[in-house]
């Protein structure tokens, strides 16, 4: 992270296949309105079941990105 | 919550009744500017006092709503 | 709470008009399978939103009670 | 909170009705031997139960008083 | 989640593959005792190291389901 | 630990005499319907106090077992 | 706990033998100067290290007493 | 905080100099996008570290402001 | 710290210039009414913001001194 | 874990390709100073962000391992 | 803790007996390698069960020693 | 932070004037043993009182640097 002003929003993805794809999938969709997406930190990793199997994540992140105001 | 993308807000609701109006007050006032507002989770309750008594309660809540970027 | 060993178990109450009345469906659902009901916690209060409003209340109890294994 | 030092001391209220009424118990027990109340922060909502009902809420509030030392 | 009343029980899964698959087992194990499982939370991950590799992934979940008491 | 699947339950234990005895009480209560008993983590020390001196001990725990569904 | 208000104060007792020696000792000593004294729960368990042995412990409590403002 | 609804959002400032620079900094740069700034709360205070010397700080802040939807 | 009962209160101290200030504030002020103070923790720091500035900072402590009942 | 001590050291894995790959490669690394490693728990989870991917991941973990002092 | 810079390192120890004498064997193993140790501070309490007694408890403690680089 | 494996060690630097200072004075005396230092984290901000005025600032950081094992 370089010095400047960074701005942290809080996002959940989803994935039906495993966390490294919620979190991918969150950043993706953060990235079409967010510029400048630096770093994310996981803040919960939950899920909703269906038929005894994981129907899918959700991961809750932290999203880092330059902001300038 | 559906298979989807979220987003999280972090919003003060106050009121000089409950805490169940404070919520329901934050919910009101986000709902000008987001749609898609799906779930809530009380971060903290606070308040101020005068006259020792509630002045007005102030609930700090996340709120969850859908997020296509 | 009198001197003999107690469990915990972890409910979520629901409702559509307060935290208390969450609280106090929690207990009666729990009480249907649990004798000695002696004391709660509120872990978490949550909810769902549906069109601006509060559709119910999710409060998340830890419920403590005699055990005698 | 205007410019000046608080102390903060920590209360439990109680109340066979709502959250909110065992608050404001708490605040003016408080209001008998501390002055310049100012705010309030429920530090944790538990309770006892009574023949599979809410006997009492016991709400522990941190509560916030100026101070001269 | 719809409008009823879930319990909340504490899991712990192990795999010697990954995360996701110790979910999934932890998932399994519990369905063949509770009905109705529909969401998880992740608590914990941890585990065991043999020879300087993952022995196995021990995963420490909250799952909850619908509860009639 | 073995690589298979625990459960955690929550005991609360009580003792005149010693942190260590509560813990010790709340598993020989819990052997009484739980098989497999494994491992536990002390999550509160707490207690009451009568003419000034402590009455009782109650040491919160968290109990694992081994859990085939 | 009976249904009236509690204050809840945060002590610090040593012992140079155990942890419920120190526990004990923060309640003779807070005991002369409050009344009512209910209820502890261990906060933290710190110590001091002479020559390689424990010195003597320290336990930080809170303690519940009456309060009638 | 007068009675009305607040938005927290979260920043991280950074200086060379010292955590109260950073905090000031975080706050001007935010000040270019929202208006009605309140207060802070500092929520991490970090850095790097550059031949052996501090090279900057980050600091970690909730902002709130004053939020009409 | 020596080996004796400590009792510990928390204090809000403000300042318009520094963290170390309001440190320093809190002591002084805690100093006319307690004796035998001995060290402190910082819990929170906060602060007001006026014109897109730094009003004053809050920093909330907890302060230990010598307690004989 | 046998009966015997302990030590516990904080290591931080990288991987630009799964949670996973970033606690094997920390544990593969620490096995070069470390002998008998044993268990290991997941601290955080955080990665970087380029071109709105995840660059890698960077995985913190409490590594156990004997320790004869 | 006289004016100096010091290290935190974190140990488990483990007795079959109480709580102090695992903090008191991590201590003892400890100072074969790291002279100054000076305080100590109690992170977890764990233990493992065997035929439904305590086998040997777990104390993960953090010891703080003098450091000179 | 490059793409490699950190450790993370702990730290408590002290300072009669000011918690900057105690963080350059941890820092200094951890690089005289440890190479590729990179980021520190505040861990808590402690402190000792001596006639009413800070006698130093006790502050625990987290230090991390670069670790081939």
């Amino acid at each position: 992270m370089a010095s400047s002003t960074y701005a942290v929003t809080k996002i959940v993805g989803t994935s039906k296949t495993s966390i490294e794809d919620a979190i991918e999938g969150a950043i993706a969709t953060a990235s079409k309105s967010l510029r400048g997406l630096d770093w994310f930190e996981v803040i919960s990793t939950r899920g909703y079941i269906d038929n005894d199997k994981v129907k899918y994540y959700q991961v809750t992140l932290e999203l880092g990105f330059k902001y300038d105001g």
